[in-house]
C-alpha cells in the first residue's frame, strides 16, 4: 500500500457532513482504525501488541531487547478535527517502513510502529490519556471513573466493547524495551511555511501546558420578570472571564482559549444558574503560563463579586515544558539537511515518554494554512511524502545496520 | 380536591433531582399532567375539548353561546423551571369552581376551565405555541416543521404521541364561544413584595418582547499553536456581546439576556469555528426594545470587524406590547380591596388572546422572592388561596346570576 492509498482508505473513517472528523476513543469510527492499523500491520508481518490501555504497537524484529526504535502517532481527533492531527503520523510510519524495504535497508535496532489510544482527550477530558496510562502518570483507577458526556464511564465503555478495564494501567514491560521514539506530526501553527519554507522540522520543546474549569454558579430566574440590579447572572462573568483570557495572553505572549462551556438550563427566557467552561493556557514557560492562569483567575473573581455570582476554579491537567533531547534532535537536523528546529504549543504522545525518560524527537510536516483542529487543516501531499522521506531516513540512521 | 391535595398531586411530575420541573410539550410528564386535568375536569363533571393543537378546554354550561368565561394558564415548564408558572392557575381554576361549588354560587355564563399547550417554548422554540395555534398567529405549517434539540419535528412527536398533525391549525369555532378570558399567574417579579404587600395584584399589559438568534462565525483552530493575532474566535465577540447586551439593557431601563448558547465543536483544544446565541430582550415599550435590539447588533457587529469574525442576527419572535382590558383590570381591582394594577414583563396565553381580540385580564399571586424558571420559585400557601379566593370572587362576579 502506497502512502496515498494508505491515506484514501483512511479518508471517509469518521468524516462529518462538514469535512471535519469525529473520532472519539472507542467509537465505532475509532474501532474501524483500530482494525485498519491491524490490517496494515498484519500485510507487514508485524507483531500487534495491545497494552491493555488501547495503545496499539506494531513490532518487526526481536520483541525482548531494550533498544526498539518506537514510530508513530495516534489516530482519534478532537471534535470536527482535520485527517491529519494524528494519522498522518501512523501512515507515514508504515509508509516508511516500505520505503526502507523498497530500498532494501537492514535493521539492527527493532522497530515499532504506534498508534496511542485517545490522545486528543476528546471524550473524556485528559489528553493523551494512553500514553500516560502506559507510562503511568495517568491513575488507572481514575481514569477509568472519568465519564463521557453521555455520562458513561471509560470503564462501562470498555466493557461495552469487549475490553478488560483490569487491563489498563502502566507497562514498565514494554517501555523497557523502546530505546527511542520519534513521533511525526503534522504542523500546527505556520512557522515551518512562514519562517524557513522547509517541508520538514524536528521539534525542540513543547509549551507547559494547561486545562482549566471554571464553574461559575449564579441564579435562575426568569429572564422578562428579573429586573437587571436584581440578577446573578453566570454568563456574565463567564462573558468578563473570556475577555480577560485574550486579553492577557496577549500581553503575556502567551495564548489562552475558551472553546468549550455548558449552560444550566441553557433556555432562552432563563437567566442561568451555571455556567462551566474550560480555559486552554499555554506558555513558553511555566512561570508566564502560572501568571496568566493568576491573573484570568483573579480578574473573574473580581467580577464575580460585581455580578453576585461565585466562581470556582480547578486544574484538570497541567502539563511542564518538555524539552525534548537536545542532541537528537540537531542530529536529526543535520540529518535532514538543516532542518529547522521548532517548539510547539500543542501536547503531544511524544511529550509523555519525554517525561517519562525515554529519548524522544519529533517531526513536524509543514502546514501552509497553520490551521489544525478544523476541517480546514491540510499539508501538501509532496510535503507529506517528504515526511514519509524523512522518517525513513531517520529510522535508517537511528537503527540500520552499521 | 382541596388546592393543597391537586397541588401535592402535581409535586413529583417531571420533578428532577435539584428540585427543579422538566414539564416540556409532549414529554411524559407532560402527558401524565393531561391525564391529570382530564380526571379533574372529570371529576367536576366538565366536558373535555382538545381543540387539535393540545389545548385542553373543559366546559361547564351551554357550550354553544359566544360569552363562555375561560379561566385557566398551563401546565408545561421551562428547563429547571419551578412549580408554579403555569400549573398554579389551572389548579386554582378547579379549585376556584369548588369554592363557587360550597358557596351555592349559580352562574348564568358558561365557565371553562383552560390549559394551554406548550406555552414556555422550551422544546421547539416557539412560546406560547398552543395558544397562537389556535388563534391562527403561529401558522400550523411553520409549527409541524419546528425541531427540538433531537431534530424531531413537531408533527413527529404528535404522531408518535398518537395524534394528528392535521388537527393543528386555528380554531374559531371555539374561540369565537368566549367571551372573556382571566388568566391567574404567580408573579415573576417582586413588584408585589415591595410594593404593596398584597397578596394578589391585577395585570395591566405585558411588555414587547423578542427572542434573537445571534450566529457568531469564525475559524476553528488549535487552541494550543494558534497565535493570539491568528485568530478568528468567535467566543470573542459572543462574550463582548454578552456584556454589551447588559450594559445597553441597564442604560434604557429595559431587559436583555443571553440564556443559552450552543458552540462548535465545543472542545476544550479548539477554537470554535462557530457560537450561536440567543438574546431575550424586553422593555417597557417598542421603541425602546428596537433601541436596544440594534445597539447590541451594532456593537456586535463592530467586535466582530475587530475579531475577523462574522455575525448574523435573526429575530426569531418579536411580540408587540399588549395592553389588557382597561375597564376590566379596573374592575377587578376595585372588586379585589384596591388590589395593585401592574404589567409584566413576561409573556403569557393571556397576551395571545387578547391580541386575538378576547377580553382579558390577569391576576398575579405574590413571589416574595420574584425567583422564577426557577427551582426556587415560590409562592406563600396563603397567597395560592388567596389567589383561589380572588379568582373564584372574579369569576362570580363576571359569570355569577344576576
Amino acid at each position: 500500500m502506497s502512502f496515498t492509498s494508505m491515506w484514501d482508505a483512511l479518508a471517509p473513517v469518521g468524516r462529518q457532513a462538514d469535512g471535519g472528523y469525529g473520532r472519539f476513543a472507542w467509537s465505532d469510527a475509532d474501532l474501524t482504525l483500530r482494525e485498519w492499523f491491524a490490517g496494515e500491520a498484519a500485510a507487514r508481518g508485524l507483531d500487534l501488541v495491545d497494552d491493555g490501555n488501547g495503545n496499539l504497537l506494531a513490532w518487526r524484529g526481536d520483541t525482548t531487547r531494550d533498544d526498539a526504535l518506537l514510530v508513530g502517532s495516534h489516530l482519534d481527533s478532537v471534535p470536527g478535527g482535520g485527517a491529519f492531527d494524528g494519522p498522518l503520523g501512523v501512515v507515514s510510519s508504515f509508509a516508511a517502513i516500505d520505503d526502507l524495504d523498497a530500498r532494501g535497508v537492514e535493521l539492527d535496532r527493532p522497530l515499532v510502529v504506534g498508534a496511542f489510544a485517545d490522545e486528543e482527550g476528546a471524550r473524556f477530558g485528559i489528553a493523551c490519556a494512553g500514553s500516560r496510562l502506559m507510562t503511568g502518570s495517568l491513575d488507572a483507577g481514575q481514569a477509568l471513573g472519568l465519564r463521557d458526556r453521555d455520562g458513561l464511564t471509560l470503564a462501562e465503555v470498555l466493557r461495552a466493547r469487549g475490553r478488560r478495564p483490569e487491563d489498563v494501567g502502566p507497562r514498565p514491560d514494554l517501555l523497557g524495551r523502546i530505546g527511542t521514539f520519534v513521533e511525526l506530526h503534522v504542523e500546527q501553527g505556520r512557522a515551518l511555511d512562514l519562517d524557513d519554507g522547509a517541508a520538514v522540522g524536528v521539534g525542540s520543546a513543547i509549551w507547559p501546558h494547561g486545562r482549566y474549569r471554571f464553574t461559575f454558579t449564579g441564579r435562575a430566574d426568569h429572564a422578562g420578570t428579573t429586573p437587571m440590579d436584581e440578577r446573578q447572572d453566570p454568563m456574565l462573568t463567564y462573558a468578563m472571564t473570556v475577555l480577560a483570557a485574550n486579553k492577557q495572553a496577549r500581553l503575556l505572549g502567551a495564548r489562552a482559549t475558551f472553546g468549550r462551556v455548558e449552560v444550566d438550563p441553557n433556555g432562552t427566557n432563563a437567566i442561568p444558574s451555571q455556567v462551566r467552561a474550560w480555559m486552554d493556557a499555554r506558555a513558553a514557560d511555566e512561570g508566564v503560563l502560572e501568571d496568566l492562569v493568576a491573573r484570568v483567575t483573579s480578574q473573574a473573581a473580581d467580577r464575580a463579586g460585581r455580578d453576585g455570582t461565585a466562581v470556582e476554579t480547578t486544574a484538570e491537567s497541567v502539563s511542564a515544558e518538555v524539552a525534548f533531547d537536545a542532541a537528537l534532535a540537531a542530529e536529526l537536523s543535520t540529518l535532514l539537511d538543516d532542518a529547522p528546529v521548532l517548539p510547539t504549543g500543542a501536547g503531544h504522545d511524544a511529550g509523555v515518554l519525554a517525561r517519562h525518560g525515554v529519548p524522544t524527537a519529533m517531526l513536524f510536516v509543514r502546514n501552509p494554512t497553520g490551521v489544525s483542529h478544523s476541517p480546514h487543516e491540510h499539508a501538501d501531499e509532496t510535503d507529506c511524502l517528504a515526511g514519509v522521506d524523512a522518517l525513513s531516513r531517520t529510522i535508517e540512521h537511528l537503527a540500520g545496520a552499521r
